[in-house]
């Protein structure tokens, strides 16, 4: 047996986080397990990572977007996800088709079934066992990306940024293409995947996102830990 | 009134030199004309067009390749065919969906319908009004491009190509990821554009690419020359 588990959630919600560490906690406990991000996690999606990101391609047409998007998803699917699957290990994804849908379908208004016949043709159809979504509003999660983005500039902090703040989103520098855009759109998001988890429920959790990171951290351990059962340890070395 | 013209055909067929041909041809004359390719043609399908001819790549799995194709394809759509054919021109293209069907379906054995979902989210159902076939059999294609090769590096061709030669296509170094498939890959991909030609004969032309180049460009000329009384020939600047 083996497991697939994706986290799922806006910019700002912690999600590549709380994947980094339920890995090093699954890693500490003994089981195979690895972790990997979309778009990327392979060499030829890292690539395709670049050129979906560059501030400078303003051109980018929606649907050039989705199949760049689904051609990294399924160079990750054969290269790395359906091969660890096999050998009965876990695998952690930092995103995945639900991304696709809510960011492309509900986000930027694509048509839902053709996204599906795209996403289908890049998955085969292999979806998680398990997908954990870090729970926030756009609002919250983009005020939390522009106070990392003023960390990473090195700026003190010295000035408390009002809740009302928020409507400054496009003052501040973008970090990269996909995250320029504004809070309509980040709303629509948070819309498209609320839609999607009420359409498959047993496979969703939501977790509160707006917790300390640690207790995020235990929650989330929490949901996986019925499912463990089900894999085989690594053998020690010594 | 717009025109959209394709042209297909193998590797080695000339199909590139015969397009630019036409297209000069077309400039002289007084058209609006523009010719691009596939892959490329914009600046974000030629960062797309590296990734996919880049031969190290040796992993790339099939439905990635067809997804970059055809991100590559809805770019040059968005960006160049669509707003040029609106201005009532003519576009030339080296490449278009009908190479996805005859290489990813008929060469590597892709579900047809799968590409045809893919194909139809990329193109918005937009085809050519005539297609140029420049017909020739794999193993005369792979001769030619072996000689260009050759040609390319500068050898003196003292020693002429015997036609059993053919077979040491593995031998010569390959000039990009794609052309270096065995010939019973192209003899797949031949029969795929002779399938794709008797679905729709109303909008292909077979043109014989055996003939000196000439020969051929004249034979475009007289396929094309019928659908040209629809178009508007640019004002003369004196």
């Amino acid at each position: 047996m083996s497991l697939f588990i994706t986290f799922e959630g806006l910019e700002g919600s912690g999600k590549s986080t709380q994947a980094r560490l339920l890995y090093e906690r699954l890693q500490i406990r003994g089981y195979p397990v690895i972790l990997t991000r979309e778009p990327g996690g392979t060499r030829i999606g890292e690539m395709i990572r670049r050129i979906l990101v560059d501030l400078k391609h303003t051109e980018m047409a929606p649907t050039t977007e989705t199949l760049l998007f689904s051609a990294a998803r399924a160079q990750l699917i054969s290269e790395l996800i359906r091969p660890y699957l096999a050998t009965g290990g876990i695998v952690l994804c930092d995103r995945y088709s639900d991304s696709t849908y809510a960011y492309q379908g509900y986000g930027l208004g694509r048509d839902l079934d053709e996204l599906h016949a795209i996403t289908k043709a890049a998955t085969g159809d292999l979806m998680p066992d398990l997908t954990l979504y870090l729970d926030l509003t756009a609002e919250e999660g983009l005020e939390r990306k522009r106070l990392a983005a003023r960390v990473n500039r090195g700026e003190q902090l010295m000035t408390p940024s009002s809740p009302s703040s928020s409507n400054n989103a496009q003052q501040e520098p973008a970090w990269n293409r996909l995250d320029a855009r504004d809070l309509e759109y980040h709303q629509r998001v948070a819309t498209g995947f609320q839609e999607l988890i009420q359409r498959d429920p047993q496979r969703w959790r939501k977790i509160d996102a707006r917790l300390p990171v640690h207790e995020v951290a235990h929650l989330v351990e929490l949901e996986v830990e019925p499912l463990l059962a089900q894999i085989t340890l690594l053998e020690q070395d010594s």
